[in-house]
C-alpha cells in the first residue's frame, strides 16, 4: 500500500449506466467498472455502488483513496458545479439536488470535481480527441437530448451560470417536434427524443399510405423507435428510415450552421448518436451547414465525429478529475 | 515639443463620417475632429483627411507623431485583422483590401491595431461602459448591419478567422426580409436595413387600406426610410411605425434569445438603433427574449442600451488604441 498522490478517479453517470474510472494522469489505461444507473431505484443505489466499485478497484491495485489525486464526475445537467449538487436531470428522474460532491468527498477524503457532460466531453476531446491543437472547438453532444460544449481560445466557456452551449434549446421553427419543453426547438428537431417522434409519425404516415418499412415492428410493441433502431433499418435500406436520417441530418445542419455563425469554430465534434449515425447523419448536416452557414466560416470549420469514439465518457469523467 | 509615449490615437471609420480622436490613456478628455466618410471617392479621400486631422492636431497640442503610444482603428468589417487589410465592408463599397495599417504605420511611424467595429464596441463596452464588472457580455451592433462582439470570461473573443459573433447572418425563418445577402436572416429582420424593408412594405399596405401614416410621405421622395424617421413617427403617435418598431423588436429578442441560449451572457449590451429606439424596440425584444431563451438564463441575463451612448465609436477606436 502506497499513500503516494498517483491516481485519478472518475466517475461517468449516464441515465442508463454508470462507469467508475481509475487511471494514471493523463488518461491512458484506463481500469473501469459499468453497472447500471437504475435511477428509478434513487440515487442512493447508484451512489453505493460507486463507492463499493472505487474501494474494490483500488484495493485491487493495491490503492487507497489516499492515493487519488482527484475525483471526477461527469453527469447530465442540469447541476451546480460550484455548490456540487445533480439537480435533476431528466435522464436522472429521482436525483433531485443531490450533493454528490459532498458524499464522495467525505467517502474518499479527496477533492471532488462535478461538470456536465457536454462540457467534460468538449474538454476530453479537445485534450485527446478530435479537437487536438485546436483553439475553438464545439463539442455536441446528441443523445436524448442536445448540447454543446464550447472551448474558446483554448479554453472551456461555460457562461454566467454554467449554462452556455444550450443550443438544443433555441427554436429552428414556429412549431414542431418536442425537446426542452419546447416544439420545433433544436432538441426536437435534432435529438434522439426527436428522432423517437419523428420516427413515429412517419411510419403512422407510411402506414396509411401501405407503405413498407422495418420500423413498423418497433410501433407493435408500443416503446419509441430509438435512434439505434432507426440506424439499423437504414443501413438495411429502408426508405422510411433513410428519410428520416436525412431530416434530421438536415436540422442538424441547421444547428451546426448557428455554432459556426455564433462562434467561428476551427472544429465541431460531434458525440453520441451523430457519432454512431455516421454519414448517413453527417451529409445532409454537413450539406446544409455549408448552405446556411456563412461561408468563409463554414469553409474552415470541420465536421467530425468524437475521435474518442465510445470511450469518451470515460476520458470525460478523467479530465473532470484533471481539472478543467 | 515633447518625444514621450504618452497619446494614444484613435479612428472610428463609418460609411458616413469618420472621426479621428487623441487622449490620456486611458480614455477620458477626448479630443476628437469629425468628417464625412465619402466612399464614393475612394479610400484615398478618407485616409488623407485622416492623415492630415491627425498631424492637426497632435501639433495643436504641441505633440509630434513621436508621442502616440499606439494607433486604433476600428472599422466594419469584412477585415482582415493580422494583415491590417479593409476587405470591402458593406458600407466603404470602394474600399478593397485597403492595407490601412501599413498605411498608417508608414505615416506615424508607431504600431496601428485595427478591429471591426462590433468587437471594439464590446471592449469599450465591457472596460468602460455597461458591461464593467462583468465576465461574459455581448455586444449588439444593430445599424444597417446586424453583428455582435463577444466577452467570454473576461476577454473577447474572436473566433478561429474574427469571424464570430455574425449573429445577424443566423436564419430565423425560411423567407422574409434580406440581410446578409440572406431572405429571412437575423440582419433581415432585425436591422436598420431591415427596418428600411419592412416599413416600405407597411406603408405600401397602409396606402391599399387608406390608412394613414406619417411615414407615407418619405415615400413619395423615393428615399428608404430610415430607422430614424421611423422612431420620429412613432413618437408622434403613428400607429404603423409603432407596428414596425414591435415586429422588428420581436425579431430583435428572438435574436437576443439565441445569444443567451448559446452564451448564457450576464448582460446584452445593445449599440446603434437599439440605443437609440429606446424601450419602444427593447419592450418587445425583452418580452420575446424572456419567452424564447432557457428561462435560468433569461434570468440572470440584463437587456441594456450602450452606456457610452453616442461616444461608444470614438472610445471603441481608442480601446483598439490601448490593445484588445
Amino acid at each position: 500500500m502506497t499513500s503516494t498522490k498517483e491516481i485519478l478517479a472518475g466517475i461517468d453517470i449516464g441515465g442508463t449506466k454508470t462507469a467508475v474510472l481509475i487511471s494514471a494522469q493523463p488518461p491512458e489505461a484506463i481500469t473501469r467498472v459499468e453497472f447500471p444507473t437504475r435511477p428509478a431505484k434513487g440515487p442512493q443505489h447508484a451512489i453505493g455502488l460507486i463507492k463499493k466499485s472505487l474501494h474494490e478497484m483500488l484495493a485491487a491495485q493495491g490503492l487507497t483513496a489516499a492515493s487519488i489525486i482527484r475525483l471526477g464526475v461527469s453527469c447530465g445537467g442540469p447541476l451546480d458545479r460550484v455548490k456540487g449538487l445533480i439537480q435533476s436531470p431528466p435522464n436522472l428522474p429521482t436525483w433531485d439536488d443531490v450533493p454528490l460532491k459532498a458524499i464522495l468527498e467525505e467517502e474518499f477524503q479527496v477533492e471532488c470535481l462535478i461538470e456536465n457532460d457536454a462540457n467534460a466531453g468538449a474538454v476530453a476531446e479537445h485534450r485527446f480527441g478530435a479537437g487536438q491543437g485546436c483553439q475553438n472547438i464545439v463539442f455536441l453532444t446528441m443523445g436524448t437530448g442536445l448540447g454543446a460544449g464550447i472551448i474558446a481560445d483554448g479554453r472551456l466557456y461555460r457562461g454566467t451560470i454554467d449554462l452556455a452551449g444550450e443550443i438544443g434549446h433555441v427554436r429552428l421553427t414556429r412549431s414542431g417536434p418536442i425537446g426542452h419543453n419546447k416544439a420545433g426547438s433544436a432538441e426536437g428537431w435534432a435529438s434522439g427524443g426527436g428522432m423517437a417522434q419523428l420516427a413515429a409519425q412517419s411510419v403512422a404516415e407510411a402506414q396509411r399510405k401501405d407503405k413498407k418499412t422495418l420500423l413498423a415492428e418497433h410501433v407493435r410493441t408500443g416503446k419509441p423507435i430509438s435512434a439505434r433502431e432507426v440506424g439499423a433499418a437504414a443501413r438495411k435500406g429502408d426508405a422510411v428510415a433513410i428519410e428520416i436520417l436525412r431530416s434530421t441530418g438536415e436540422r442538424l445542419g441547421e444547428v451546426l450552421a448557428i455554432l459556426v455563425d455564433v462562434l467561428n469554430p476551427e472544429r465541431i465534434v460531434l458525440g453520441g448518436l451523430a457519432m454512431r449515425l455516421g454519414d448517413l447523419l453527417l451529409d445532409p448536416a454537413r450539406r446544409v451547414m455549408r448552405r446556411e452557414a456563412l461561408a468563409q466560416s463554414a469553409r474552415v470549420c470541420a465536421v467530425v465525429p468524437a475521435a474518442l469514439g465510445e470511450s469518451i465518457g470515460d476520458v470525460a469523467a478523467l479530465a473532470v478529475a484533471m481539472g478543467i
